[in-house]
């Protein structure tokens, strides 16, 4: 399977060599797009796709995604990205180009529970997943198995709170050497110190076994079966110091009724899981997704 | 309308003059469902649909409902409820006989926005609704022009916290007026007194505009939007003295996304808010609900 | 009613007075969006949202739906769209100028049931959509009442195969004279000749009561009930001279199971019938969809 | 993963030792439900979930499904299927005793797309799909490694029409040396003769990529494409001669818009065909579904 997935990432990269994305965030004000599409044109990109949205009760905030191709794109880009430097100080842009070739290095956390961590596996199998699933890291060993029978290599770190400095260490060192630019906490469940999520601010994605902010922190399924509710969800997020208060990046949900115990409600819950978190990851993958404050644009 | 209505209303009492629904809820144990079909085969009564549940962790409670065609059910039905009395005595069963052809008396409680109430107008009116909506109250002039015109009677009585005691004993009036079995709250947006609360135990439906247990309270939506979620939902539960967290009864949501505004979420969840509420209602009037402690059954 | 949601109409064209939509399709070229916002940044226009798909297996297609503010639109407008047209001529483009404050006139043509005309009227009166309902012709007298006393002239044309040309020459003498802009058929259940299609292309809504291309033709909901589906649906397209075969522009589905009979199926379908009819005439008022061969771009 | 797994159904068959299911189709009549209901206690078994539904319309068919528990059994059942024959004589019943801790065991026919095979062994890998998965029959040689890397037996037989019959044996060969309870179609992609189809009726479960019956046959994405819908959907069903005609047993959909070419509707439509799949399977292997001319009721 690693070899059909890894045929399938090149060959991505060969069809995408061409391809890039710019994201941009400004004060709104007249002619971005304008100036923008110009700057595109004049440099023979091509324009595939293109998003915006201005959030005007806060403040005149302009945000756009554009997609484009352009031939001998690796040639040209460092000089692209010289030129568009004074458009974007022009228009005070926070901004990124991303290279479709360039594809990201993720790392999984993950512990005792398989579900999330199997469908990222499986996605990438199946070449769904565009990333290169670099390392696992568990503070369990029972997903060894599954992660090195695809020829990924496998981290057990033992962790807990007493010790939460120390793994951290050794996690970082990890990430270092696989240069990892995303890591996915597929349902980790240990809460990380503030000095890890800054590090990897907007690039750390959890899963949350609840539709938040309805049972934030532990235990939420036990919670909902004792609240009694009708629809049980799950929520993809980024981390931050604020447990379960990220930047909502997806969310879905699935109906129980009087019938589903907390096992039952577990089970259905997984599977809404998975997806949340799969779509959440590849969203990200694709450079869809712009953080503002506490919450996330997705184009 | 009021007359298709009416005409609708008759139909139907006519053709369920023979149909009953027994809710039953007692202590686990062997023989519940062998005496009491024994019972109704005894009484020339044919199970129609018959459901029941056994709640194991939380001390072996049995729920059943059973609905059952008996002819001349009406010349009977006063010895088969004294015949029963024994066999519920045997079983400590708390129970319910309930006759189709009785119709519920219905009384709403609005206020300004009128998408709930219309929707149950709306469906009443087309014959899908199958009670007497007996009386509309509000402490608005907004919608007496849609329920008078209606043929429906309307009652303003202006609330606010300080004169609840005094609102209450005028509605509660009202409601004895018009001998009312449910009450509906169409986003009446009112908190009551325990006392009314405690008169209308599991009579009294509320819908709450958010995905309870998430944003309990006022403003849901100016809250969803603020955290950035990416669905919303709608629950109707009944009430208790406990703000929005009586037993639920429904929930429902919906998808959003970082273009919808507080505005665009309001108009978003009015459509769920209408169906989640006009649902709940249903199954109320089809004596399909068993409350058990802060959880209803639904059958 | 009518007063309110007349109220509401004339707030909102005249906070919508300087704001216009451009619609283009035309052959996918380089430049494009980059000559279209240099067009509109000259002009003084600012870009509130923009839409763009680019359609490349079948002949490189480019649309777009471009939303704009700007000050003075209306002495303005003239001179923008002739300044256009030469851009407009060099790119080949179709295009149009849509100015949100010209609330379109529509009428609704219906029959017996009355849940999609309904749901239509309701959103009306509720300022939900902004439109004109000028006036309402049915075949039957049945909703005769629910449209005058909402102040909406009805007109009475009985209908049938035999006198289709006649019954279209009185219809379309009305539609004249209302200045009709979109026509929805809500569950108006005749068949039109291809000379009335034709006039109203892509500006006559259907709502068909399954989810197409299953159950083509009548009695869908009978053929499900046959069939065994466990979902049924419903959709909303533009009328073709081809039956049920039109650019489709909303779906949705709702689950049944083997309890549902067939009038149980056609109550959960009058539920998704109006949700679906109701979308598309809004996206359709939002000037959001472009037709392009046998489908549309939903923007 | 293996070990995992066996474990799991290990443990789950000594949980439900003393557990059984009844399955019952009878003409509807008076004393159905007492009866049986009668003859459970009075054999010392504890009625668990009990689901009843009578089709009027179509000649008065009873359908009843009883989960009991039943100390001791495994000892027991014998004597209580003799027992039970008299009363089934009289109600002109067909009827099955169904016991939990006999496992079922499950063949899959693959083809070249791995996705809904690999749902299903995942699913069974974490214990949620209780069987025993035997064998695994392809005509490619794709999934070999993850079918054997598992530790199941796969075998691959290539097919063509031509072949068919000859194809067939071999493959009845194996069912027959694993005793296979249940076949599944797991994007097979190959008609089968009306003798193999007559072998495993109301065993063999297919899923189709479409929406039944829209887009019977070949290439439903293409055509679903093609005609421009705004949702793919997954049918599984029971098979039988007419291609696409069986009883379904769940279906399931997705939205798609403009921007959706084929390949993307088949990504899509991959995530809703594993889990439609995964559910009919799941639902027969908890004999769940009884099948009724071409319809399947599912309690």
């Amino acid at each position: 399977m690693h070899t059909y997935s890894e045929n399938k990432i090149k060959a991505y990269q060969q069809e995408n060599e061409n391809r890039a994305r710019l994201l941009i965030r400004c004060p709104d004000q007249p002619g971005i797009v304008a100036t923008v599409s110009q700057f595109l044109h004049e440099h023979g990109a091509n324009i595939v796709t293109s998003d915006q949205y201005t959030l005007d009760p806060e403040g005149g905030q302009f945000f756009m995604r554009i997609e484009y191709e352009c031939p001998d794109l690796l040639k040209k880009k460092s000089n692209m990205e010289k030129d568009f430097s004074l458009i974007a100080d022009k228009f005070e842009m926070n901004y990124d180009f991303m290279y479709v070739h360039d594809i990201k290095n993720v790392a999984i956390f993950a512990s005792k529970e398989p579900h999330c961590l199997l469908e990222l596996l499986w996605e990438w199998e199946s070449g769904d997943l565009m990333a290169n699933i670099a390392v696992v890291i568990s503070n369990h060993e029972t997903v060894r198995e599954m992660v090195e029978s695809r020829g990924i290599p496998f981290y057990y770190i033992p962790a807990n709170p007493e010790i939460r400095k120390q793994v951290e260490e050794e996690q970082k060192k990890i990430l270092e050497q696989y240069d990892i630019d995303l890591v996915v906490l597929a349902r980790y469940m240990q809460i990380l110190t503030p000095d890890f999520v800054k590090e990897y601010k907007n690039r750390l994605i959890n899963i949350h076994h609840s539709f938040l902010p309805a049972f934030i922190g532990a235990k939420p399924y036990e919670r909902a079966f004792q609240r009694g509710v009708k629809m049980i969800g799950a929520t993809s997020h980024y981390v931050t110091d604020d447990l379960d208060e990220g930047p909502i990046i997806e969310q879905d949900i699935g109906r129980v009724d009087h019938r589903d115990d907390v096992a039952a409600m577990k089970k259905i819950g997984q599977e809404i899981e998975r997806s949340v978190l799969s779509r959440a990851v590849k969203w990200h993958l694709e450079d869809r997704i712009i953080v503002h404050g506490n919450k996330t644009i997705v184009f």
